[in-house]
């Protein structure tokens, strides 16, 4: 296995949410697979569970970083668990490793990955999530919003740090 | 020194910015010591200098949560620094350590504030900071843009949990 | 307040244990508290508790880092709840946090604090604390063994950086 | 790729040390990869860099679990980088997420490790590493002395969790 030069996208988003915003993390962790990159996400349920299995149905690889202390509360499609035990804080470690972020949908918890990914220099593409804007206007360097699962995976793949 | 029982109300903000923002945060923080309040800051420049500057004047005490590994790190205002050597993940506690958040201003650092505070069912109080609007429409439960110091102390102070 | 030229002084050890080793506990409480000290600690039972209850019994201040994600989980003699949701990673804080570290008693998680405390060069004072030999033997430099509460204290702040 | 069975077993260690502890270390890896399981290390140098060469050279798998910001800092032989700017407090997770930790000679760090893998009830295999007494006397249940590479992996692989 040679996995140190494949691509690491982090797909992040809602724990629940409603099926159509499923099937869109379905089909970019589907994306994510067949263009050689490796899926980096929180290892939990909803949008989490949706990419990894999209990834894992094109024979991807599959990175879960678990907020909480046992390997097991991942999701059946996680290949390898990182099991943190830090709550909210491992969401710091879900951007971080990856080199560019998609954010589908979300509520708070999301908008945090959104934020720390952008505070550290991740790109972040933003598909049926989040609208932000700074205190003097304007929407921040290198969040950016796109339309389709495809688009958002290409546009990931173009701009991975 | 019976301090258990005082609010202890956060204020995050940029380390860099415009003089008038950090007016505004020097005058949260002399509102917060004349409430009886404990200042939660991350203990840096800009912003969280200013409000620590502002407690102090007034008496009060302030507390750093410093992100890198040294005390020394901290403001000449902070009384307590904590040192978490945990970069980014320290906005975390930052935010639990709070029972409820003043955001003045800032850049993604104070967003992800903002959303981890909401994550966490921290009340937060904007002043002239971040507009969101969730993915399905709507501010979040819980985020209350106010227009002046006065105000975000004694919003803050009347929601803290 | 003036609190920033206090030494902080870190007591490490079990939430679970024999009285004599809560006697000691509260008794190096105390002498912190009556040196001019603040006590840092988890915030939790056993030592911790008994720790901060002799720092209060002499008007002393208590910072308590929490490892979970309540400030309600603090004991009732902790004045300042710091609330870090990260479980065993708040070791680290509690020893980056003190200036020098009393360990007093202890199963592995105190075994962790000691460790970590020489990793990042805190001193460590051991009070029927654990036994410790490295690789090519010897004891590491900056683990000192005391014999009772009065000397771990003044061991601690002789040390303290 | 079906990785998710697969046991991962963590190999900690000192960032500088002898050439003899490079080639125990680097032995490990080899026959950590032979048994088919994954490594998991801290990614850095020394111990972490020849058990990961070891791995590799076998055509295993390699997690590496960094302190720092940035995914460049990892040993050329690590496969995937898990980038948590957490300094120390990232040994937790190294732990955590090994089902196995062996520990290898090691300074302060490693001490450490040992005793989070002990504290998260991870059973610990000792080679040439520290001597640890509990305060009551004994060495702690899970930490175990062996005397070569291949007792190491075939004792981990035995009792990882």
């Amino acid at each position: 296995m040679n996995l140190a030069n494949r691509p690491r996208i982090g797909v992040m988003g809602p724990s629940e949410c409603a099926a159509e915003i499923l099937d869109l993390a379905r089909e970019t962790g589907r994306i994510i697979a067949r263009r050689g990159a490796i899926l980096v996400c929180g290892g939990g349920c909803g949008v989490m569970d949706a990419a990894a299995e999209g990834a894992k149905s094109e024979g991807g690889l599959t990175i879960g970083i678990l907020p909480g202390a046992s390997a097991a509360e991942a999701n059946p499609h996680i290949d390898l668990p990182i099991v943190t035990d830090m709550g909210n804080a491992r969401n710091v470690i879900n951007v971080l490793t990856s080199q560019a972020v998609i954010a589908i949908a979300g509520g708070p918890g999301t908008l945090s990955e959104i934020a720390l990914a952008l505070k550290c220099r991740v790109p972040v593409v933003a598909l049926r999530s989040w609208s932000i804007v700074a205190p003097g206007g304007g929407v921040p360097e290198g969040y950016i919003a796109v339309s389709s699962p495809e688009e958002a995976v290409d546009t990931a793949l173009g701009l991975a740090r």
